[in-house]
């Protein structure tokens, strides 16, 4: 394994929004010297050298044989198939890491394919926009934000310095990091992330649907809110069809709790009982101080878009 | 009536975000000489008159007794009320608007109630924010939003004249201006603003109960996508308890229609449908760019919060 003091030599497998935003954080901030990149797609590699985001190669194999930290930037439910690609050509004591939105299911799929001879340190980093593709990265995409690692139950003595090892370079790029429980980390995000995402996916396919009112009147409205959502919505499909299918147990309970709750707010609706909208209103205010307070939104009202127009 | 041409004296009944950002654009965009300023809250109004939002004053026939344009800021479900209560002091020929977020029910509550002597157009300005109260106004608020007005069947000859400055009013203040019928109005905006906003509120609401995620795990990883609905749910509770009560029938339809939609998506991830996935998550990509070509939000990612932390 690599000295802790050393800047390990990053290959990156996958160099869409978040691959790329940590090959440009990498190089910016963590001082990577060799940053080595792969995409499956031709189009996207072509892209990545234009970008001069590192030595982009044209191989898995040559992408990873000298690579220190591996991470995988791809999409969930592709990550077992990756590992399987790369794990020939891994050499000895090389850390493994990646980005998935899910982390037991992904743990699980690269635990059964990678090599004895690495070491394998789950991970998620909880930044993200709508944009998708290797022109959407940028150097600061990670600052401020939350990255948690899921470490393994590796019993040998260098695990836990290789945990230290990706735990340090979050850091370089500016994150906080946390350790948790894979089946924990995947019910907190199933709340903070997944169920919000799903839910906006349905809402503006709802507004697509209904016959009673255009497509551009929904459009020309949506300043009303609907636009907030459009916005959550236009996330990389592939990405979010992996993350449900995946972590299905945590997003279905979710699910079934959302329901129940909307209703109860249907039926206050329909009996015109507004003590319990009210009530149920109020709340919501309490939990948006709380988040500006935590430093994980800006105060600026309308997310301070006014003052960008 | 006054003549079309001449910047109207202006009474702004309810001091909240709305009120205070029509009183700083009609002052700064539209020149209007004599604006007047009522709220039920006597701390509302001593904040109106340290922010020198224009003449305060301590009684509703004071402020409405001169004006010939007279503007209802307050709650949808507040305005029967309010109407009945600056009936006996308007003038002849004066216009009487309101901003309420529902038309069809607060024109017929304020048609009930004003005198024949004035001119009554309701309208909705298609603009907010999570913020409330007097501090919370701006005087751009308007600018590049809609303002629906939903004229009513009246027969007088000057009606239309009415319709004209109104109109001719909120285009000052930067707004496009759309006249609909109010139920149009209703079902429209119960697809682009209210269904959004009750969701959020509820999604919110479900994040607070459940008993397995801590309140400061949901804060802490909340920019996942969750924030971004604690903005949306921390809009004004009694303003929106109105909404939902008297736009029932639309919102509730909509409600039927999103519950089919997500129990959908529900039974696609039970049976790890990824296809219905996709496609779903795909076809919401295409709103959003319609929403940002129509100017309706900024193509910046993150509504481009980044850049202002």
């Amino acid at each position: 394994m690599i000295a802790p003091d050393r800047v390990p030599n990053i290959a990156i497998i996958g160099i869409g929004l978040i691959g790329s935003s940590i090959a440009l954080a990498a190089c910016q901030q963590a001082g990577a010297e060799v940053i080595t990149l792969f995409d499956l797609s031709e189009e996207v590699r072509a892209i990545a050298s234009e970008l001069a985001l590192g030595q982009v190669c044209d191989t898995i194999e040559a992408t990873v044989a000298g690579a220190d930290l591996i991470i995988l930037c791809v999409p969930s439910g592709a990550m077992g198939q990756v590992g399987s690609q790369i794990a020939p050509f891994l050499k000895s004591g090389a850390i493994v890491t990646d980005v998935g939105s899910v982390k037991a299911a992904v743990a699980e799929q690269l635990r059964a394919v990678l090599p004895e001879h690495v070491f394998l340190v789950p991970g998620h980093p909880i930044a993200g926009a709508e944009k998708s593709g290797p022109e959407a990265g940028f150097a600061t995409l990670f600052q401020k934000r939350w990255t948690i690692l899921t470490p393994l139950d590796d019993p040998r003595p260098e695990y836990a310095q290789a945990v230290d090892i990706v735990c340090d370079f979050w850091t370089k790029l500016g994150s906080d990091v946390e350790l948790m429980e894979p089946a924990r980390h995947d019910l907190v995000l199933a709340m903070t992330s997944h169920l919000p995402h799903l839910i906006a996916f349905c809402v503006v396919a709802t507004a697509e649907d209904i016959e009673t009112v255009t497509d551009s009147e929904v459009v020309k409205y949506s300043a009303g809110g609907f636009r907030d959502f459009t916005r959550i919505a236009a996330s990389d499909p592939t990405m979010w069809r992996d993350v449900f299918l995946l972590n299905r147990d945590a997003v279905l309970d979710l699910l079934g709790r959302f329901s129940e709750d909307l209703t109860a707010l249907r039926r206050a609706i329909r009996w015109g009982d507004g003590d319990t909208l009210f009530k149920t209103f109020e709340r919501a205010r309490k939990m948006r101080r709380a988040v500006i307070d935590a430093g994980q939104d800006i105060d600026a009202p309308n997310f301070g878009r006014d003052k960008l127009n």
